[in-house]
């Protein structure tokens, strides 16, 4: 999430409380997750095996639970509890708006959208021309759709994160994490009835141009879909997947978070997904492998009682 | 589905600019696909291999890319891309009418039935007598639905079925099936809350009488459920399915599409189903088979170890 | 579930037209099923094989089709169909009062709870203070929520238990039981959206403090879950479950009725739980075992294969 004009790093480290080291002039743009992170923004980092990948990543403000050496030109925010001060700036920087109508003044509606009755539209929503938002469609702040994009009744885009921190010890276990990213739906998109499409934790959950969704589809937070693809109904993908473009994913296909399907792959229904696959095959099964080799696994099952037979004629 | 009154079938040629061949004086009275179509019906077909089918089929008009020998009385509609021609009447004969309220008045609803805050009803709709419809469910248009149905919250009735057709080498690769069937609940029906059940492309979707549905049931298009059906939670039916009577699917089934599933069929949580089962039996398993079947192989795996310990004694 | 104000078992007798047997003195407290009954309680029986337990639960009254000896101090309510006449007792008791507004006006809403446009809130709900229910959410009749709890969008709380009596040789065999039990979700629980969780029968379904649920959950009627679980998407539990504290879910699992998960269990994606678990373990597959034997059976089946070979090497 890039703040609306930039902020200085003394006012970022007075505001949560921290120690600043290195350099005190900065400029923090942004904030976000390790993995998004580009020049000027702010990171967090509270694990130590996590240190060297955070302060060698592209942020150039890292908030950290312990005084360690700052590369040149960055800073570091020394505190105790770096998740807390994270929230804190994204309470501060991108605040929750309660609505005060069902759609709202600051959304931006193209010509020849339609917006079927009981939708709701959140603050700051951009849709565009010649799409169809079928009844009671939930739609969040931030979210930006493009044109010609058909979402289905009922369905859900742009809410929370499934993202919480575990704290040992304490009655209430887990922190949740405050999601300031956004979902994007590029042009030529339809989303079937039922779907839910979180938005990231301070990146983008994309569906790419063309993409297709039937109905009951749950789509992680800050995962990142391709162009033109087919997903079946009760389809589940984790959070911050990548989906290349053309892929298929058949039924009740379920895909677990931070991995990559390659482009085309065909993943047949039920099949549970839990590492990524190299694209242009097809897949099956829970954990799912080569369909080919799945089958003929299959088969080799059939044939246990065979194997006990021939072993039990030689005894 | 039919139209509201027969067209002439030169002006149908005249509308889509297609060359008409055979029967020059037929009535079209309304447009299916192939497995549905009775006398009367205007069809499509794209692909060779289903010439035939098609030709020989009930349907009195059909849509066709190629100039072949017309069978006696019936007539071809001969241009290029009769998939496009077919979306072209769909969108003329039952065309989207945006919602201006959200209960249509072009609705008709019966006596003691009750209708939760925030429903959607669209244009066309029947709701019988002593239905009880809850909150934030939608229903499309041209929805049926018998007496005595409860529907509970958020559950969305009669969007489009998920349906394209590919085209290569284009930036936007499937082209939309504009559906035009309808969804028709029978009397006596609970659907429970957070489930979806899709049109049919151009005939019905049918959930029949006394079937009870458990929570988050997706039923894709057209596909017909018998009567005293019991589904429970998170099972998913695939398009142009027929389940028979009395058959139980337990929670998160998956049923494939273009199949049946004979009467009284039991399929246990979990399972996935490929192909066609019989009736009054038990099945398991992804793929699912005869759940005694089913079974045996499980502790046939279990005893691997022990058929290896034996060949390894002997070696 | 508990009346507003004690009923005398004759006026009781004299509504459902049954023969009093026993303590015709007795004051009826409330209606429940047999595994949550307490004195005063009026319960229900119908199958010869069940009489015993319910003729020394803590029921006080007994709904009963044979007039068997009553147990000292309680009494039998004699009839020929007692689930009949337990759902007419629901039906009169707990009335289902259609709403009026989408939020009712007997609804309790706490200080700071922010409720977003869409809502639909009914009749005697009470919501704690600084919850934040996000839009199209519906919150069936009689639900309890407590402090700093967020429900996202489209989730749908307290709709009616999935349970119906087969009725033999009818044309529509199921007969609905009606549910008079609610949804209790305690502090600090967020819901995620396009989730559906059942009241229960006649008890309560818990949704026990600090626990995290993920998008499209379903929780059946009267399940109670402990405190500080994570459950991810598309989980199902059946009815009647008991998980206990700390326990994880991943995405797609499926939770039969009836059982518990004991405490910090840890359930791997897409398994199936037919019965219950002991705590502290991890489990994975479909039907669920511990995750250690799970993987070494799969490693097992891909040695088929190598087994085949050694058995013909010797032929």
């Amino acid at each position: 999430m890039k703040f609306e004009a930039p902020v200085a790093i003394t006012e970022i480290a007075a505001f949560i409380g921290a120690e600043l080291v290195g350099n005190d002039r900065l400029l923090a743009t942004g904030i976000n997750e390790i993995h998004k992170v580009t020049t000027g923004d702010i990171s967090f980092v509270d694990f130590e095996k996590y240190y060297n990948a955070s302060l060698q990543s592209a942020a150039s403000i890292i908030i950290i639970n312990k005084k360690v050496a700052c590369p040149e030109g960055k800073a570091l925010l020394v505190l105790e509890d770096p998740f807390s001060a994270y929230i804190k700036l994204v309470k501060k920087y991108r605040p929750f708006e309660p609505a005060t109508k069902a759609i709202s003044d600051t959304a931006v509606i193209g010509e020849g959208t339609v917006l079927q009755p009981n939708v709701f539209i959140g603050n700051h929503v951009r849709i565009g021309r010649n799409c169809l938002i079928h009844p009671n469609v939930t739609i969040y702040d931030h979210t930006i759709i493009g044109d010609n994009v058909i979402i289905h009744a009922g369905t859900v885009i742009g809410a929370d994160a499934f993202y919480f921190k575990k704290r040992a010890n304490r009655e209430v276990m887990y922190d949740k994490m405050e999601s300031c990213g956004r979902v994007i739906i590029e042009d030529d998109v339809e989303i079937g009835a039922g779907c839910t499409i979180d938005k990231g934790v301070s990146g983008d959950t994309i569906i790419g141009q063309g993409t297709k969704f039937d109905n009951m589809i749950h789509i992680g937070h800050g995962t990142v879909i391709g162009k033109n693809c087919l997903f079946a109904a009760q389809v589940g993908v984790g959070g911050k997947a990548h989906i290349e473009d053309n892929v298929i994913l058949w039924g009740q296909v379920g895909i677990s978070k931070d991995l990559t399907i390659g482009k085309g792959a065909i993943v047949m229904a039920q099949s549970g997904v839990p590492s990524s696959l190299k694209g242009g095959e097809a897949y099956f099964g829970s954990p799912a492998e080569s369909a080919r080799t799945k089958m003929k696994e299959l088969n080799w099952i059939k044939r246990i009682p065979e194997i006990w037979d021939i072993i039990k004629k030689k005894q």
